[in-house]
């Protein structure tokens, strides 16, 4: 497993505006589908997660556009968990041209856990097997 | 209370695509506010049924296009329950624009009364109240 | 190449709703994306299409929704032409489940060609090698 | 004309995800209908403004969530001019629950007015009017 994880995505028709490019909304979804692509790929998919009662609920969400994204563009979306203890998560995101390799934009989100009913949990004493599976992966900058 | 109903709508931005127009799929999303907006104004909000247990979710949905609504446009959404038995329940929908008058869309969606489980419900018996509410402004047919 | 095309898409976190199951408007979206792969599967894609100045925009949508699609869910779009005379075209999908197979929603779209103002165009003379694409494959019936 | 604008809204059923509240993303498109409505009543709509050729796209955003905001709720997003030079500019936002006033989350996005073809423009100069219009209501902080 590495510790930066790389998700491809192309661009669907809806998410473009009438500037022509796909509307800076959609990168925080894109951001929570690398989120959750990464979760699976190291072992601890998101619905397992909720299914055993924890949450991940989005604290703040930041992102950078850089140049824009077009109908017809591949993307590569890097993820990395930039801060991790147990109780909060920083994960920063990277979004590159698949053909060109270029910079589209950087981003991040931080994230506690909870369960369900939003209150906060500290998972190093309550799930320590969960707590080995992100803290083995962070933290991984980005930038 | 008028069996008719009518609800205005600006167009948002993030609603075009990149033909310069409001994306399809969002008239399926304005024929639910407009739904919501009924079931508010004829007494029984949307949210107060489903903290009564009862989920009204969609078997079909149906548009057909006719004219391009456009960021800046004002619309007007008319819905009407065209059919309802207790069981089931169609909604017809007319989109027309603001300042002219000019049709834009037509649909409709059926539906049908369940628990919180999705299991069937059948309110005429169980409850009548919110029986007579739906049918005092049924069957009123938009087309 | 398949007359029948074969899509195939993860379910993502942001296509729920409080009803614990995907929102129905986001179908209507799905059949966009499969159309869209579709017609890059058949050596025509959207955006090339568009470059030459044509576009295929929306007269109707139909969709019926048999079962829930739920987060976690990996669905199997099929999407075939069931109606195509150069001018206009139906295109009919089917979602099933990956895992079980089992149904999920049926559904309809029909477009007609236009020039970038929204003018109908007749492919069949203007466009050719267009019209032999679309008509290869059609007209494929799923239901 | 208030410097600060406030811009009611409720909240559709489709913006719920299933974790039975609002989902993120949309926090930031409510930040754009609420910076539209802005501009629409300092006298300069959004679809005027692109009518003569200007765009004002977002260079970045950043909202952070406070508290939840759920089906049933009315919100008032509160939208201010936190900095503006002719070239760039930044818009705070601030969500309150209209009935009780609380807080459910801040947020900002800055902007660079461009031309069509997303070439950066100095307004000042170009445009002294719109210059005016903007530099009249800023800067105004609303944190």
């Amino acid at each position: 497993m590495e510790n930066i994880h790389v998700y491809e995505r192309n661009v669907y028709y809806y998410e473009t505006d009438k500037m022509n490019v796909v509307h800076h909304s959609n990168y925080i979804r894109w951001f929570e589908e690398a989120r959750v692509n990464f979760m699976e790929k190291v072992g601890y998919p998101y619905d397992l997660m909720e299914s055993q009662g924890i949450m991940l609920p989005v604290l703040s969400a930041q992102c950078s556009y850089k140049n824009s994204v077009r109908f017809g563009d591949t993307i590569l979306i890097y993820a990395a968990i930039s801060k991790f203890n147990g109780f909060k998560m920083e994960v920063q995101y990277k979004i590159c041209d698949l053909k060109t390799g270029e910079l589209r934009s950087t981003g991040s989100t931080t994230h506690c856990f909870t369960d369900m009913s939003m209150k906060p949990l500290r998972i190093k004493k309550s799930y320590p097997k969960i707590f080995d599976i992100f803290n083995k992966v962070s933290p991984t900058k980005l930038f």
